[in-house]
């Protein structure tokens, strides 16, 4: 048997599913050995020596022993050690309008974090304005470079695994802020490349009442596992599972339903 | 004659240093027509155009009229585009950590400049402390990938080419803030490293000199060609020459000296 790759992640986490949509994208879901890191227990001191004292997830070890860390460059090795054709663009032109595109995500990404996690109502506006103003800029390259679309080229590619599951991450903002993207041609095709990237039957590991139940404590600003104050266990914690919980309430500024409300206590 | 690329860049900025170091490290500096925009000045409509309405700097212009933005995705752009053998490295492994390093880049960046524009004498502690951390985050990475040096793998390659011109850009520090690394193994490996990318040949395009004069005005709070209060003409523009004019005040936190003191009126 071939020696796999071994991926320590959090199985929800964006960072993390993007791999699996690439393994599944190129039919080698088998590649790569997925292992649960349980965010709300003290890390395994094993793999904080193997990770020299970072806790950032997901990180690969290869065959050999090797510590690869940051989700775009396990991402981008995975691609090229899976060997040709490779999901990213071939030639340099395209591969630098794929990059240029992939490049939005990290400040897109935070700010739809800090979104979530906000906790200052007086604040929302400034909030969503700041995340539209990204959608407008990635509306602006899509149209540029695709405007017929749905993808930035002929099929589901790297940009495309690199987005989607942010943007399925950001179903909690639909929950939890009510946000949604205006109509109108600022938005129009980013709209049709979002809902092409997320209807894709690649990305399909998480879905919406995930997110949303998982992603509650994010809602209450409390990331990566912390404890909400007057809580005692985390809306990321493996038991109960989250189908057996009842939906979060919608309204994040009025405070935290109790372990109990959550389902969280069996 | 072949159609060149073009860079339209500021002469003195890092981001486009690296394109150049490139350049040279491949022999092919006759690939790219740099062009210079003055930052002092209004932008170009044309060139504004081109980039649809953004300004940071560099911009490439394909021979077939294609922009690319992005200081790293134009510099993998260029190395893809000039053919084998590549600056990158080509073992996926070796691409990764290479890669991994070239992560850091960002915030190192970012931090250094926040330190050379802070105008608050009490945060100079903070900004200090969070370099360092930094710097001891790359010597840490270096110990684990390559402890004997003095580069990443066996020869001066494209994280050197990344942060060489950072490391120069950093002479700011030294002058205005005093910055330097402390001795002993924190320091030990990321030291040798920064020398030796300082050192190569390819990376002569600047001299601290020319650093220190021209982001004057950076120390005092004001970037990209933003005038500091009191003020007419700024450190970055291009008449007088920087060599006409005297070496600046080291101490930042007095006060902006006047346009005349600087030698900026002929």
């Amino acid at each position: 048997m071939t020696p796999k790759h071994i991926v320590y992640h959090i199985p929800v986490c964006p960072f993390s599913q993007r791999l699996e949509v690439l393994l599944a994208l190129r039919g080698r879901r088998d590649a790569v050995e997925f292992r649960v890191v349980d965010i709300t227990k003290p890390r395994d001191p094993a793999l904080l020596a193997k990770t020299r004292g970072t806790t950032a997830l997901p990180v690969l070890e290869t065959p050999d022993g090797a510590i690869i860390k940051e989700s775009l460059v396990i991402l981008r090795y995975l691609d090229e050690v899976l060997g040709a054709p490779l999901l990213r663009r071939s030639d340099p032109e395209e591969h630098a309008v794929e990059s240029m595109l992939i490049a939005r995500e990290g400040p897109f990404t935070t700010t739809g974090y800090l979104f979530v996690m906000n906790q200052d109502p007086a604040r929302r506006d400034e909030f969503n304005g700041k995340l539209l103003s990204l959608y407008r800029d990635l509306n602006d390259l899509l149209l540029h470079h695709s405007p017929e679309g749905p993808y930035l080229f002929d099929g589901f590619g790297m940009a495309e695994a690199v987005f989607a599951p942010i943007f399925k991450r950001f179903w909690f903002l639909d929950y939890y802020e009510g946000f949604s993207l205006p109509d109108g041609p600022d938005y129009d095709r980013v709209r049709a490349w979002k809902e092409a990237c997320m209807a894709h039957e690649a990305t399909n590991q998480v879905t919406e009442e995930e997110i949303v139940k998982l992603y509650y404590d994010y809602a209450l600003g409390a990331g990566n596992g912390a404890l909400v104050e007057g809580r005692k266990i985390s809306s990321f914690t493996f038991e109960p599972h989250w189908k057996d919980r009842p939906w979060p309430p919608r309204d994040k500024y009025a405070g935290s339903a109790s372990d109990a409300e959550l389902g969280l206590i069996a």
